[in-house]
Formats: C-alpha cells, sequence, structure tokens
C-alpha cells in the first residue's frame, strides 16, 4: 500500500493550483496522527477487504478532520497560534484563506468519496454517512454545544454530550463507513456505538495528557486548561477519569469482539497503539 | 407546489435544536431570490419532468448558496454588517456561529441530496457535480481569486475569471444537476457554459445596479464601489458593460433554445425576470 500522504498529496494536486490549494495542502500535511483513515483501513481489513479500495473515503475523512481543525483553530473560535507544532493555517495564511481553505476541504472531501469506483449506491450511503456525522446533527452541533459550554455548562452529562458529538461523530463515521462499504449496513448503529466510546476515551485522554505535557511537547499554544475551559479532568479528578477512559477504552474492544463475521485483531491492535499515545 | 420556503424550512427543522440550527435557518430563510432552485426547476420543466422530484437538489443549491453568503460576509472576507436589509449573520449571532452556520448548511446540503429518492448513481453524478461546482476548483476557488484580485487583478480578462469561478459555477450548477436528473448527463458541458454565461451577465448587471441604487435600495451596507472594488463597471465603462450584459444573455438564450429535446420556454422566462430586475 503506498504511503497515505501520497494519497493525500494526489488529490489536493488535481486541484487548480491557487493560494487556497496551498492552504489546504500545508493543514492537511502537517503530520496529523490520520486516525480516521487508519480505522477505516482496520474495518476493512477485519471484514476482510482490500484496505485500498477505501482510499477515497479515507482522504475524505482526514480532509473533514483537518477542516474542522482549521476553523476550529479561528480567531472567532478557539484563537490558537500552533497546531502539531507549526503555525496554524490562518497564521502561516491568513484567516480569509483558512477559512476558504476549510471551505474548500469541506466541499473537497465528499466529491471525491462520490467519484470513487464503488456503486451508486453504496457511495450515496457512505457518503450521507460521512456527511451527517459532520454536519449540524454531529460534529458541527458538538462545536456548537463546546461554544456553549464556556458559557455556563459545567456538569458532565453536558461535557459528554459536546465530546460525544464533536470528537465521537467523526471517529465513528469511518466505522460506520467501513461496515456500509463491506456490506454490513445492518450493523452501522452498533459500529456507531463503538465511535462514540472511542471518542469519548480519546477525549479523556487528550484531558489528561493536557495536565501533564507542557505547552511545546503538546504542540499546542493554548492548553484547554489555560483558556479556562471545563474538562473531564477538572469535573471528575484525574483518576475517576483515568478510570473511566479505561473502561470506554475496554468496553469499545468488547464491543468490536463481538462483531459477527469480523475478524477483530488489526482494529484492536490500532486502539491499543491510541490508548498508550503519550500526546 | 408548495411555497419552497416550506420546503427549506422542513429540511432544516429535522436537525436537532442548536444555536447553530437557528443561525443556518436565519440566513435561509432573509427572503433571496431563490434564482438557483428555480433555474433547476425551470430545467426540469424543460425535460417535461416533475419539477417537485428535484427538491432535495432545490434545497440543496440554496444552502450552498446562503453559506457561500455566510462566510462571504465574516469580517475577515467582506466584512459587511447587511444582507437582504437585515444584519448578517455574524452580526445577529457572533461570528463563532456564522462560521459554524456556514459549515453546517456546507455539510448538510449533499446529504440531503443524497438521502433523496433518486437512484444510487443519479444522486451521487449529481451530487458530486453540486460539489464540483462549490468547491476549491469552482466557486470557493473564485472566492480565492476574488481576494487576490484587490492585491493586484486590474484587467478585464482576471476578472472574468473571478466571476467565472465565484457566480458562475453555482448558476451552472443548477442547469447541469438538471440535466443529469433527466438522463442527459451528455448535455452537462453545454449547460455549463450557458451557465457561466448566465452568471457573468448576472455579475455584470450587479455592478450596474451597484452604481445606481442607494445601500439602503441594494440591501447591502457597503457597495463593491465603497470598498474600491474593480468591478466591471470601472474597468469597461458602463455603456460597454451594458452592452456586454445584454450581449451575454442573449447568448445565453440562443444556447437554451438550441438544446434538443427541451422546451425553453420556461427557463428563457426566468432569464428574462432576472434580465430585467432592478435590483
Amino acid at each position: 500500500m503506498r504511503d497515505f500522504e501520497t494519497k493525500l498529496t494526489e488529490r489536493i494536486r488535481r486541484l487548480p493550483e491557487s493560494r487556497v490549494r496551498d492552504a489546504m495542502e500545508y493543514s492537511l500535511l502537517a503530520g496529523g496522527k490520520r486516525i480516521r483513515p487508519n480505522l477505516l483501513y482496520a474495518v476493512m481489513q477485519g471484514y476482510r477487504q482490500d484496505p485500498e479500495t477505501a482510499d477515497d473515503f479515507a482522504c475524505a475523512l482526514e480532509m473533514i478532520h483537518t477542516y474542522s481543525l482549521i476553523h476550529d483553530d479561528l480567531p472567532a473560535m478557539d484563537n490558537d497560534d500552533l497546531r502539531r507544532g507549526r503555525p496554524t493555517c490562518h497564521r502561516q495564511f491568513d484567516e480569509a484563506t483558512a477559512i476558504l481553505a476549510g471551505d474548500g476541504l469541506l466541499t473537497y472531501a465528499p466529491q471525491i468519496a462520490l467519484q470513487s469506483e464503488w456503486p451508486g449506491e453504496v457511495k450515496a450511503q457512505c457518503t450521507a454517512v460521512l456527511l451527517e456525522m459532520a454536519g449540524p446533527a454531529g460534529m458541527v452541533l458538538g462545536q456548537c454545544l463546546d461554544m456553549k459550554e464556556e458559557e455556563g455548562v459545567t456538569d458532565w452529562e453536558a461535557l459528554k454530550e459536546v465530546h460525544r458529538n464533536k470528537t465521537g461523530c467523526l471517529l465513528s463515521a469511518p466505522l460506520m463507513i467501513g461496515a456500509c462499504l463491506c456490506g454490513h449496513a445492518e450493523d452501522a448503529e452498533k459500529w456507531h456505538e463503538i465511535g462514540e466510546k472511542t471518542g469519548l476515551a480519546f477525549q479523556i485522554q487528550d484531558d489528561i495528557l493536557d495536565t501533564e505535557l507542557t505547552p511545546e511537547e503538546f504542540g499546542k499554544s493554548t492548553s484547554d486548561e489555560g483558556n479556562n475551559k471545563v474538562t473531564s479532568v477538572n469535573l471528575l479528578g484525574i483518576e475517576e477519569a483515568a478510570d473511566m477512559m479505561e473502561r470506554l477504552y475496554s468496553e469499545a474492544e468488547d464491543g468490536i469482539r463481538l462483531m459477527e463475521g469480523f475478524d477483530s485483531a488489526p482494529l484492536i491492535s490500532l486502539i491499543e497503539q491510541i490508548r498508550v499515545r503519550r500526546k
């Protein structure tokens, strides 16, 4: 399998040259962990399908994730100067270009998914799943709730609702898309739940790591703690947060092992890697 | 046929209640001219198909158009306070919510198109056309070139390139989608050209109207002239601009009359209404 970075680059380079294309490429190729594409590839392997057939959806997932980071970093949102140790898109280019780069990635992602080689019904269904998870009933809703949070959401249930939408939906998307591509649309709802648990665990882990690392180590300029944001750690305490994280990862893995006709080894191995990450 | 506003409202209300949904609805239901949906309906009529079967695509087109206005009005872009005589989205809500409302509309538009009743291949193809016209090889590219323009693009050819992408692509989209929905994908390229001519004519007309109307009449707070933006009128002079506008509208109408198996009357009638608009 060719390098995933090459696959992303190829797809971006199909676009006409422009400042906005440069900005899309800058943020897309900033060395992310590629968790969402890797989740999709692991599900394809689990269903014993060729992972490369999911390349367009893998790239689309990473583009949607990257657009959300670009817009989230904007001055009107989190106002971050650094992302993965490099200037954020609006710092490297300018604010207008960053808005357009996000818009460009969000538009181009479903386009390449729909221009993939899959049968019409399959790619229409999978692209709709991607958009539903990313949109105003999913990730965009989570971003919106996250803003409201700063005004007053102070309990764990409300914070969970933020994370369920903001992080969980886009981690559920690759699992659901993989199932649908492999002809197991009937299991999409189960995969949705597994993704939500993984997303919540991942977010709590982020909060825990945030308390342990310096900003330079973490690769972000402002920690949520510095922003006085409510986190799982300051709501639950670090011990309960760590317990909950472990429990959620274990529940997600148990759910994966129970999926019918699915070889859980590649996906569990990937989640174990995420589980032990230090940044 | 039920009121188009009702159809838009219905689709927005399917989303979970949130501040971002309120902002999406606020901007979507601000009384636009609904040119793009009406173009699509007129093409459906021309091909003797039931226009209502295109409702989801008509709503998707208007959502994409509205998202582009919301993001274009942002402080980092055109920084407009008024749109259609009402506060712009970021003035009525706040900047972060306006960014998310645009993102939400851009994500939800292709989702509803893909969840329509059309066969998988048809809706995948038509949604890909919509996204291609809206994205970084279409409207988003046009927005990007338009920003560069302020730094130095001073000739008519470069300005035409801006309008071709920024306005033309999203006027071509309904014509191309209509043709594809009605089984005439082979004519999509011809429709693309007709849309580009209509878009350029429309934009020149905007520039001409801009010189004649007060901001209150025009429903915008800052005219392009006030922004010292290069326009067709200040590049060509008002007489040549008006001549070119008339010629382009006529060429577009001639192209429509030549389309095979197509009853041109409804679409020509719509373009004639646009051609005589005073705002």
